[in-house]
């Protein structure tokens, strides 16, 4: 019971701090996300203290709480994000996806691999730092770009696709890896089994869900229960983030499915305004406590800052070039925007750096080095794709559906 | 990672069945709560076990995480009963709520510490035991009476404000009995500065915030953020939550005062519109998760079942009686709501017990006792109450303001 005043105590702050920075931040027109991310790391057990969110090792009950509540956010922006994706906007730029998605893979795996075989490190830890350069987290950028209104831009289209297929092939590499770091070699009958599992899982999810959610959505009206259609999102929601999960995938990955799935239905059904407030409450949590796990005094220690900083470089310079490369033909800035959207690691940097260091196949200073490069990464691209969207954040979160209707309208 | 997809499992589960029971029970014109319940003590890890909910002891962070959802869910079920509730109209019950109260604390808390002491218990265990069944919880009856559309009844009223009361004094007992199991006596002066505290808390809330409230709440809208009214409501909600818990009180306490100081601008700021998706997220996991912690195996052993049952009977026939003669003149039907309505002791025995349990001044076989009785008088009291208000609660949470208008209007 103390306990969990506690908590609420540290709930207020975050919401209170998250919500007066994002006004800030719109005042200013800049993405309301760069106000909840700075908030985080002012207010962390590293910097102000002014939460309890403590370090993944110290208090375990008390950190699966703020995780659990980060990823309630997270699956919450990535079904919006699916809201306002239609798969047939997707499928038209489905091609140049994968192309973004490979490239932006197999750039940083080469580079940060080579790179760690070149410094003398084991092969093992090599290919792991390569593996947690692989993924791009798309959350940032997703809600940057909500934020800017431009979620119905051709860049936003492909580099959404891109982050679908790019968390399957991370699974791979990572599947991939950890056979090795185990056992010294891979078992491609289960790579196999993982691709076609996630694969499958996506393809069935985007083609059938869309077709069954378009067919039945209408009766939903019938239900005696208030406010129908938004349970039964919430609950596609839910069981589409676990069933990612489960399979291995980000969580994310199905949240997007199941927003995408019901982004016909989406304007009949009135979902964006019905889940509107229940996105107000829960994402800022994400991004508050993704800024809170940054400890600005790792900057200052020299010995692994130099590998932090390598890493980092050739983290931002993989995807920067590969992404950007792989929207060759689409004009310079939209190479930009490509390269800078899939630039972020986030979360999922920390997943593989964390199994990596419980299976041995790290040490500590590549740890603080790949975790490093997944907080730089996260926090350097919302400044920068703001200016590449031409700034001016100030209001496009206030009603991101019409802005980005009319950005679709415009284009 | 993979525990978080445990937890969105979980959560699936959670949501999905909790929406099922609800849209059956309400097609047979029962509380929606009833269903809710059920659904926990069917998947609870003591039954069918389809969901991880751990006990308390076993895996720490898991049960920290469903105890803060739960505890959401709580808060902000208390927060929609206070904006149905103004001031006025609850000091217009003031005198009768606080009787209710006070003979609804002392009856139970006579019965329970004589009939322990006459069973020979020691006296920090009869004491104990008296102060456990001395609070109300308030939010099951709270639940089934917005589910009926009656939050704006007299009773209901009534049964608000005695809850606020109830809170305050059962805080007060229960630093009392702590002291006398610590240092054998009590210190009154703490238990002065306890009781000022309290009550300025609540008094200061109720009566100032609701003023600044009313005269400030129209310039919310020159906001630059999305939504602000419900930004600020929230950020209400989890501020005075907070600082109830600080102050020792429930965090429920401080949940509805937030929302007794909206309840005026309520309707301008449609604020219940605005915040109803989060309800209908948040609230089940309450109702579920206190239905999965029943272990309807305790009911087969003999030994502390006697017991149990001595406990449960005395904590029923406490407030029935107690707080039913408290609303002598009311007629025998309001009576007997009145009764019925206090005796849920939900969370609160809990706490009491496991505080008691953990300076050693009860056995196991007497918190077992408290646990079952905190349970009990939580599952008795829906159908009941739903009887006493002439049943049909099946269209009540459809619409629960339009109907709480209508009866309002009609009494």
């Amino acid at each position: 019971m103390e306990e969990t005043a506690g908590v609420l105590l540290d709930f207020f702050i975050i919401f209170v701090l998250a919500k007066a920075a994002a006004e800030v931040f719109q005042r200013v027109r800049q993405p309301a996300v760069i106000g909840e991310l700075l908030v985080g790391v002012a207010i962390g057990p590293h910097a102000l203290g002014l939460i309890d969110v403590p370090l993944l090792d110290t208090h375990e009950g008390l950190a699966m709480v703020y995780e659990v509540m980060a990823q309630l956010g997270l699956v919450v922006l990535l079904f919006f994000v699916g809201l306002e994706t239609r798969l047939t906007d997707l499928l038209r730029v489905g091609g140049r996806s994968l192309t973004v998605a490979m490239l932006g893979v197999a750039l940083p795996f080469a580079l940060g691999t080579a790179f760690m075989a070149l410094m003398g490190h084991p092969r093992v830890e090599a290919l792991f730092v390569g593996t947690a350069l692989v993924a791009t987290s798309v959350g940032i950028t997703a809600r940057v770009l909500r934020d800017l209104g431009v979620l119905a831009s051709r860049e936003a289209r492909i580099i959404l696709g891109a982050a679908v297929a790019d968390d399957i092939l991370a699974l791979l590499a990572l599947t991939a890896v950890v056979q090795i770091g185990k056992e010294g070699g891979v078992d491609a009958g289960e790579l196999v089994v993982t691709a076609v599992v996630a694969v499958a899982f996506v393809t069935f999810t985007a083609m059938v869900g869309t077709r069954v959610v378009k067919r039945y959505s209408l009766h939903l009206e019938r239900l005696r229960m208030p406010n129908a259609p938004l349970a039964v999102a919430l609950a596609l929601m839910l069981g589409l983030s676990a069933a990612a999960g489960e399979l291995g995938l980000a969580g994310i990955v199905g949240a997007f499915l199941a927003g995408m799935m019901l982004a016909e239905s989406r304007e009949q059904l009135q979902l964006e305004r019905r889940a509107q407030p229940i996105y107000e409450f829960l994402v800022p949590f994400f991004f508050v406590l993704t800024g809170a796990k940054v400890d600005l005094g790792t900057f200052g220690e020299s010995g692994t800052l130099g590998l932090a900083l390598a890493i980092t470089s050739l983290a931002v310079a993989g995807k920067l070039l590969g992404c950007g490369a792989a929207g060759y033909g689409l004009g310079k800035r939209s190479m930009a925007i490509l390269g800078v959207g899939m630039v972020p690691r986030g979360e999922i940097g920390f997943v593989v750096a964390s199994i990596a260091l419980a299976q041995g196949s790290i040490g500590a200073d590549v740890f603080s080095s790949v975790v490093f490069m997944s907080i730089a990464t996260t926090l350097v691209v919302p400044p920068v794709l703001s200016v590449l969207y031409g700034g001016g954040g100030g209001r496009g979160r206030a009603r991101p559906r019409e802005k980005a209707g009319r950005a679709a309208a415009a284009s």
